[in-house]
């Protein structure tokens, strides 16, 4: 193997043990977790309600990008080789009428209620983090070591069919004077949220506390640091709640679905 | 109006005209119609069918990049507007069974069958011939007043519900010092094929004569040119023809849907 092999070799075995320890009960945000390997958002919806979102996502695709959807019933990936998305994620939420019922760590009893769920992967922010590093951009909820800050918005989404909802946002930190590379680097990934879709002036989206996000953990923002937000994979768990979906299962927010599919894929 | 507001509008007046030429019933290949301006191919099939087809194309994005897909029973779309989808192509294909049934200059009648159609508008390489042409890039069908070469390959898609079929190419010769600069250039609009899926030795992807396409007519190629084969949005006629699809109208290969959307919006 040369060194490109090994690096890439090194990464997919990362992934692998990632997902084997959430399986085995780990919960913990994923931001920073096998450097180089795509995260995935999830999504799980009875058959019924599954064109009514593969539409809204079709519509805001900045914000619910489509990396796979599996065929009803099923829940393995082309993307992550022996993965089990009912248990391979650190946690998942299970909704109920658009509420938010429960959280846990092992989501197989929430997919048996239903025999025909279909499951969506949802490019995440998480991916482009490494570019940023990579960039020598400090990425402030890897270094101080939580959950990324996640706040609704008021930008609504294009509906469909029985849904709508507003856009959900991630939010890094930048200093000023490399907000524009920060915009360059990740607009090279338009699979995984690309550009920003705001800098700065928080309250133009409808953002009133920057230090009490709606999803994550606030982050600590530096003397000459703008806010610069990110179109968000948590925007589907939006339209679930603003749409009263009767039943879905989420990630839950920052705890995604690592991959075994490598970030290059996703950079044009 | 400073110059590129001008510019502007008078494409959007030119893809005005071409859709009032169409509608009035001038038949037509689109090549080189409006330039700058984004155009697109046309699947509708009734809603009962419309998951599959999203899927598949999710499934197979790089030859059905969706652009635009209207609630069940609208013909109308954001991207042009006051356009009808009906009758403001400037040829459609009606399937019946997997086999084409006619070809109509207005299909209302066609779309008066099902109350429920959903149409889908998918990414057209036309939109980033512009780019080639700006790079002086010869584009040889549009130089010679013609229609662009397509051929079914023997790559399959990846199958989608009732949907599968191979992968549909179009063909265009580039002298071989260009080539790169050409991929490059058609790189930058994966929402509309992206970079070639392809570049010479046509018998590797099943093409045994370039003389006979199996859609739109042959080009002439020049010595030092090598044929460079791009992902086509005729891809879902051949998924249509490969499953047998009880009902669907489509544009008529290279007579496509011109919208008012400038190809800039797709340039990432």
């Amino acid at each position: 193997m040369n060194a490109l092999q090994i690096a890439r070799q090194a990464a997919i075995t990362a992934a692998r043990e990632a997902r084997t320890c959430y399986r085995n009960g780990l919960v913990a945000p994923s931001a920073g977790i096998a450097p180089g390997m795509t995260q995935a958002n999830l999504i799980a919806l009875p058959r019924d309600w599954a064109y009514d979102f593969l539409l809204y996502a079709q519509r805001n695709p900045q914000a619910c990008p489509v990396l796979d959807v599996t065929d009803a019933g099923s829940f393995v990936t082309p993307m992550a080789e022996g993965a089990d998305l009912r248990t391979d994620l650190p946690l998942y939420r299970i909704w109920r009428n658009g509420k938010l019922a429960e959280e846990v760590s092992d989501a197989r009893g929430a997919w048996a209620e239903h025999p025909d769920m279909v499951t969506f992967l949802i490019g995440c922010s998480f991916t482009f983090e490494t570019g940023l590093l990579e960039a020598d951009i400090d990425v402030r909820h890897i270094t101080d070591g939580g959950n990324v800050p996640m706040y609704r918005t008021n930008r609504a989404c294009r509906p469909a069919g029985r849904l709508h909802g507003e856009m959900v946002v991630s939010m890094r930190p930048i200093p000023a004077d490399r907000v524009a590379e920060a915009a360059t680097i990740t607009g090279r990934y338009p699979a995984v949220h690309g550009a920003p879709v705001h800098v700065g002036e928080p309250l133009q989206i409808g953002i009133t506390d920057l230090a009490k996000p709606d999803f994550g953990e606030a982050v600590r923002i530096e003397p000459g640091e703008i806010p610069v937000f990110w179109a968000c994979g948590v925007t589907p768990q939006a339209a679930v709640m603003a749409s009263g979906v009767p039943f879905a299962i989420t990630h839950s927010p920052g705890h995604m679905f690592i991959t075994d599919v490598p970030d290059s894929t996703y950079h044009v």
